[in-house]
């Protein structure tokens, strides 16, 4: 967020000489070069690099922002002599253009745009058309021969200028407006009449000079010196001056005022304008690629009022122009040695360049490109990977929607897009519903209002979830980006109805057989059915990812709960699992009697034999899971979640269990109330169930050494690590560590298992203390996984269920750049992680270190990871690839510093 | 809890002279020294002290912790030449008492305990009567004319040995004990005669042979060696391991071995035994004070079977003895500069002194005591200040109830000693009920499940709170201990039925007519009406008050929220308030009406009207507290909790609500439902509420600046400084402080002020991210301020409210020393403080720095933020005392260091 720019002195003026005010841009001249946006700020640089490299850009002016700097200095006065120099560096204008400032035949027509050295809101933004007067519309009008677009032209000029340099309120003219269009009997303003225009310019001449005091300045000089003082002054409003303040940027000098001729693709038929890549940008093909329109201004093309055609058939309407564009495309891929996204004008027979920038791509594009352009030797293997960005890979991995495949959906709400994919199904409203239908074939969408664990074995089954409260970090959402289903989240639109089976949207009401499509990607819901498409892996995703592979020092690990997902997420390049959680596997069928039996316990002797029930199955699941990794470590982590997650809360299903554990319902109501906790994300979880009630983890230990021993017997080389969540203090993991290590003997002594288990116990580092105290904490641990959803909830004192409450607010108002459970916050929560990594491996040099939160597949996450030296990261499996390539980019520009 | 003693090299060794391995004690020559903790072990060190400075104790040695170690390392084998020393110092001490090792006539008797440097459990305790044998108990019965309390001794030392020595399992001695007391008809041990344990000594002697394999040794100097090795063996059972594993314990050498010589008050009416104090522990007073039996062993006089008679009458049965022991009295004072607690025994006409140890004392015989020995030229002011243990002064300013005034009161209950104090009342069980009483002049109590904001007014107005849930730091113990009203909270044996007015402990149901009385010290719960008694300060406690302003740095500062609190903390020395808590003040009478308006609106225009009704209120609360606090800053902290907690959670309330309003049930409760949070903790609260509604803080600080200036215009010079809550992130602050300083301004236009108003605007520290971020938040802060209560919850991951789910097993487990929540926890929430102190000064040099948690009456956490830096702390109004106290007694010991 901050932007501190050191402030040179420039040496012309330590050296006496007086500070060069303006910077010229013309084809003959530009004073100016790309790096130097600190003076010229970051559009005026944009400009003279542009036009150094020989593209066609309508040639101008910047005024340095040393410039806005004086003038603020010296009382809001313009420097003696800027006014002159720019006369000077307009007559440079008139001469290359052949036209005149206020000319009553061929106008030189300009804008003025403020640009500082980094983007900034609430400066003074654009006055486009000045230089036009009484006198010159009638010359623009006569050359152009279009009345309407000269008159319409000086009326936006008047208002603009009217409005941001002299400070009228906008609705004067509104008004002014709305009587001329009641006049001419028309709502629209396009269609006024030129006749109506130019009276419109009338009336706002009388708005201006009434709120103004003078009259609409008619000399074309004066326009400009006013506009360039409203861009000066503009720098010190209080909106800007705020925006600085509370994004703590500092030493910056002030604003710089670019002035550019006007160019315009209207003036007839031998003018026109365009938008182009210089190569695909959907698939990447090494193609131009873009459309353009005759006789037209850049806004027709994008308003879609006409319809462009291809920029392949420019050849036959002007042959020559279309050369240079060819030529131009060549220039600017050598230049910039990447795909342009241009923007060009072609003004009586005469191209002009009028933007260039990287051109945005879809992540198969993306892929091709920079495969091809290191073919091409444009651009190294570590340019390459760099150029990918690694979050967009997870699009190539999972069902999509496209534009096409989209067009003519109705789009009847949207919520979060909260795991990517495209997907439909018809409506259900239960996760029981869900298992029940899918079962017998049904393709089923599953509709919550938020999911919990209960809901688990209902989402697996659905071909997506929908839920109508919950943010990104929600149950739901984090549960289906382990899967890779898609999933859209906090759909507020929707009132849901589980017991009468409905989901209303806007009064309509959507029931058991109606069809939801989502798109995990845009968070969108359609309804019916819409079909997406999955991707092939190109053999240049398989070439990305071997450079990658080669590149990273970081390895890259899975959250996997199951064989199905570790089998996949091996498949996707992980190099074994950072996260295995426990409790979903506590869910299923009988389970869950036995684990509801072992909470209602109130003794431990009959706790014991719950768990005993529980054994069998966690031993089954170790086993899937740690032949689906053979060779490969399985880092599981203890069961973490308060145990009143695992017991019904509405009456019904309590009584149910009440009769089928044949108990009274008070006792089993009794017990819930007892577990009820004001803050459960702050209560009796993670090791602090372990030290209450150490037999679950004594039967957890358990099963894990028995499936390993199990595998070890059959030749699979299983390799466990155990992970002790939620750990506060040393103490805690000290004793849960030495029970951990008793259980081992124990299991392995009663299985007279002589080979060696090398089993390492570590913790997760998750709660604040845990990292502030990493070099205790470091002396009873084998390794360290940064926890950095809890970590980040309890270093902010945010809870992710309840953020939606006020991260909208803190958003929109500009105190949070994003939301810190997506991309880490590198100075509070990223300092936790730095601390634990530095005093940790203080104490032991070779502790082992990852990480395993959801951060750990978010791009500039993983950078921050890889500098601060973690050993691995762990993400879901569809963001392994995503994981592999920023690891890569990470390592590629640690290696440039 | 980490003890970590360096191993220091002993010169002897370097030297290459053999290191003594035994250390005597005895009047004519002790070897040790205080000082030698090290290597003699804390009880060793203290032994040869005592003697050294002229006390009869009762001749011995130490075996050395370095005798330990190489006992260790060579294999558990006897370092050669120790038995022959053991035999050299056993030669002493026979030669000193005259009596022989096995004698039949006049055996000598030793204990061997073991003693390390560090208390340690699960090490062996103690053998006592060593040197009994088969021969030797003979002799004893002869000598002491007393048989049964020969083989007592004997039968004793068999078991203890058998158990301890060699491992024979204390059940086979238990069953053959109760054989012998069937035979002879008796239940109690005590009542078996002579002849039964004659014959108890010949079981427990096969018993032995059964299970360690050979006889009982008949050898005195075999029992020794045994007993010796198993004290060194013990230093590494697993026990002692873990424990000094778990608590960091390393360094250590290993266990000393102290040897002494038994003596027995219990030989005749020329022997007896006694426990003294030398100044009245009760009062002060300087007078010997103490109980002595004659023909008695040491826990008779504990037992309490036989009375006591009172040490001054002692003179009269042995005056020679009595001489010796006043003398004593004079020496140990002299010595240890402090009152003793001594236990003495006089064996046969001789005086030996057990035990001498600082007195316990109360806080108004600790205050007494320091000034007198002032007076008397024993200590120094700095001693005198450090002799006092802050925490109990909050004893000398509360009611209290002695053992007098709670003799013959049935306890019913016991809860947690909440806030301290004595009270009794009739019971109330809602908070109206409460005021209403209270108010038509009847003495209540408050009984609540637990008690939440909306109770406050009711707790202000009973004249105690008992809670059946909630711990230390639940809503009702914060609120009481700022009043220093009596509460007991969390007695879990309290069910509380509210509807039906009724409190059933253990069966017995009590009602609204019903008295209890509770004891805010202990806890305890009593039947009917206790009075306890009101201590007025004593001119000493003035004395000690004066003598501590004068020595410390860091001033104290209160949290008070009302006049009539500042006022009375203003009279116990506060020096400003460091926190005045807004929500409070929302809920008396009207105002409550309006807050839920506010609430419930659902536009900012409905909100902004339902604001300015509170306005007046909220100006007369701040006119009052800068009127009692004048010319002292008062820290105002801007609305914290999250908006539910003004709302009502029962339907019958809801409905109330509703109509009063005017608007639908339904949409009170949507609102309600929509406020509800998961983890309210981390949720929608604090400066999050002031982002998303800024009306709220332009209201209060328009309060604060109007009553500020009504204040000045009466000549009153109130010190408002404006805190921001919860604050994360540098824009939060920057944000909230461009708002209230725009209020401010705006405020003083309207009100046509023209003098200065310089009110300073902070903010909490209490999430660990503004810790972290300190130098970013700094720039921003006038002021820093730890809310430690909040940041312990997030720095541990522990909800305040659900700690008492795990808590009392993580106390009991030995991985939490205390509760966080009373005494910080200096290595993880101290580790934060100081990083904030540290980088937040390096912004901003005089950064003003305090503290506003419950810590900031916490004698060992006063001494933390004194070490840190911390400007002041800011404590409940009854803790002030104790704060004063505690900052100078850190300045003392700083000074020392």
């Amino acid at each position: 967020m901050a932007v501190k720019t050191r402030t040179r002195k420039k040496s012309t003026r330590s050296s006496g000489r007086k500070a060069r005010m303006i910077y010229g841009f013309a084809p003959d001249r530009t004073d100016g070069r790309a790096h130097q946006r600190e003076l010229l700020g970051g559009k005026g640089a944009n400009l003279a690099d542009m036009t150094s490299i020989g593209l066609p850009v309508p040639p101008g002016f910047t005024i340095t922002t040393e410039t806005c700097a004086a003038y603020s200095k010296g009382g809001n006065r313009m420097p003696s002599g800027l006014m002159k120099e720019v006369e000077t560096h307009v007559k440079r204008l008139e001469k290359f253009t052949g036209k005149s400032f206020g000319s009553k035949t061929d106008p030189l027509l300009v804008s003025v745009r403020s640009g500082a050295a980094v983007s900034m809101p609430g400066m003074m933004d654009t006055v486009l058309n000045l230089g036009l007067t009484d006198a010159a519309v009638e010359g623009l009008a006569e050359l152009t021969g279009n009345e309407r677009f000269a008159w319409d032209a000086y009326r936006r000029l008047i208002n603009m200028f009217g409005d941001v340099v002299m400070d009228v309120d906008h609705h004067h003219f509104e008004t002014a407006f709305s009587k001329i269009k009641k006049k001419y009997k028309v709502t629209e303003d396009t269609d006024v009449p030129a006749a109506g225009l130019r009276e419109l310019c009338t009336a706002y001449k009388a708005v201006y000079r009434k709120h103004v005091g003078k009259a609409f300045p008619q000399d074309p000089m004066k326009q400009l010196q006013h506009a360039i003082e409203a861009v000066f002054r503009s720098w010190n409003a209080p909106k800007a001056i705020s925006y600085r303040k509370i994004n703590e940027i500092t030493g910056l000098q002030g604003t710089a005022v670019n002035v550019q001729t006007m160019v315009f693709g209207n003036m007839g038929d031998d003018s026109g304008t365009g938008v182009a890549f210089t190569r695909d940008p959907s698939t990447g093909k090494n193609q131009f690629y873009g459309e353009f329109l005759i006789n037209a201004q850049g806004e027709d093309v994008v308003a879609g009022i006409r319809t462009p055609k291809p920029v392949s058939q420019m050849k036959k309407w002007d042959g020559k122009a279309f050369a240079s564009l060819m030529k131009i495309r060549t220039i600017l891929e050598k230049h910039y040695r990447d795909v342009q996204d241009i923007e060009f004008t072609i003004e009586r027979g005469h191209l002009w360049m009028l933007q260039t920038r990287n051109g945005k791509r879809t992540a198969a594009a993306a892929v091709k490109i920079a495969v091809d352009m290191v073919k091409e030797r444009l651009i190294t293997r570590d340019e390459a990977l760099l150029r990918i960005p690694a979050g967009d890979l997870v699009q190539l991995l999972l069902p999509s929607y496209t534009a096409a495949s989209k067009k003519g959906a109705t789009i009847v709400a949207t919520g979060l897009p909260a795991s990517p994919g495209a997907s439909w199904g018809a409506l259900a409203f239960t996760a029981e519903d869900a298992v029940e239908r899918a079962t017998a074939g049904e393709q089923v969408l599953l509709v919550r209002t938020e999911t919990s664990p209960e809901d688990v074995e209902g989402m697996h089954h659905a071909a997506g979830i929908l839920t109508s409260t919950g943010g990104m970090t929600s149950h739901a959402a984090v549960v289906a980006r382990g899967w890779g289903k898609c999933c859209v989240a906090g759909a507020g639109a929707i009132a849901i109805d589980e017991k009468k089976q409905r989901a209303t949207i806007n009064g309509k009401a959507y029931g058991p057989k109606d069809i939801l499509s989502i798109d995990g990607s845009t968070g969108e819901v359609m309804a019916g059915r819409v079909d997406g498409s999955t991707p092939k892996l190109s053999g240049d995703f398989n070439t990305i990812m071997k450079w990658a592979d080669a590149a990273r020092r970081m390895k890259v690990r899975t959250n996997a709960d199951s064989p199905a997902d570790s089998k996949r997420a091996r498949d996707f390049g992980a190099e074994g699992i950072g996260l295995t959680r426990t409790e979903h596997m506590f869910f299923e069928g009988d389970r869950i009697v036995a684990m509801r039996r072992m909470i209602l316990a109130d003794n431990q002797k009959d706790r014991v034999a719950a768990l005993k029930q529980l054994l069998p199955y966690q031993r089954k699941d170790f086993t899937g899971i740690f032949t689906a990794m053979k060779g490969l470590p399985v880092t599981v982590r203890l069961l973490d979640p308060p145990l009143h997650e695992f017991l019904p809360h509405d009456r019904a299903s309590q009584k149910e269990l009440a009769s089928a554990m044949g108990v009274p319902l008070k006792d089993v109501v009794r017990r819930v109330d007892s577990l009820h906790e004001a803050n459960p994300m702050l209560g009796h979880r993670g090791c602090r169930l372990a030290v209450t009630y150490p037999e679950i983890l004594r039967m957890q230990v358990t099963a894990i050494v028995e499936a390993m021993i199990a595998c070890r017997k059959k030749g699979i080389k299983a390799m466990p690590e155990i992970m002790i969540p939620l750990v506060g203090t040393r103490q805690e993991l000290a004793l849960l560590r030495e029970e951990t290590l008793e259980t081992i003997a124990e299991v392995k002594k009663r299985k007279k298992y002589t080979g060696k288990l090398d089993i390492p116990v570590g913790t997760m580092i998750e709660i604040p203390r845990a990292a502030l105290t990493a070099d205790e904490v470091a002396g009873v641990a084998d390794f360290f996984s940064f926890g950095t959803n809890d970590l980040t909830q309890l270093t902010y004192g945010y809870s992710r269920d309840d953020i939606n409450g006020f991260l909208p607010d803190y958003i929109h108002r500009g105190i949070l750049e994003k939301d810190p459970f997506q991309s880490i916050d590198v100075n509070g929560v990223g300092r936790l992680v730095d601390i634990a990594v530095r005093e940790g491996r203080m104490v032991k040099p070779k502790l082992k270190l990852g990480v395993c939160g959801e951060h750990g597949g978010d791009p500039a996450s993983v950078e921050f990871f890889d500098h601060v030296g973690l050993d691995y990261v762990s993400c879901s499996p569809f963001r392994v690839p995503t994981a592999r390539l920023a690891a890569a980019q990470s390592t590629i520009r640690r290696k440039k510093k």
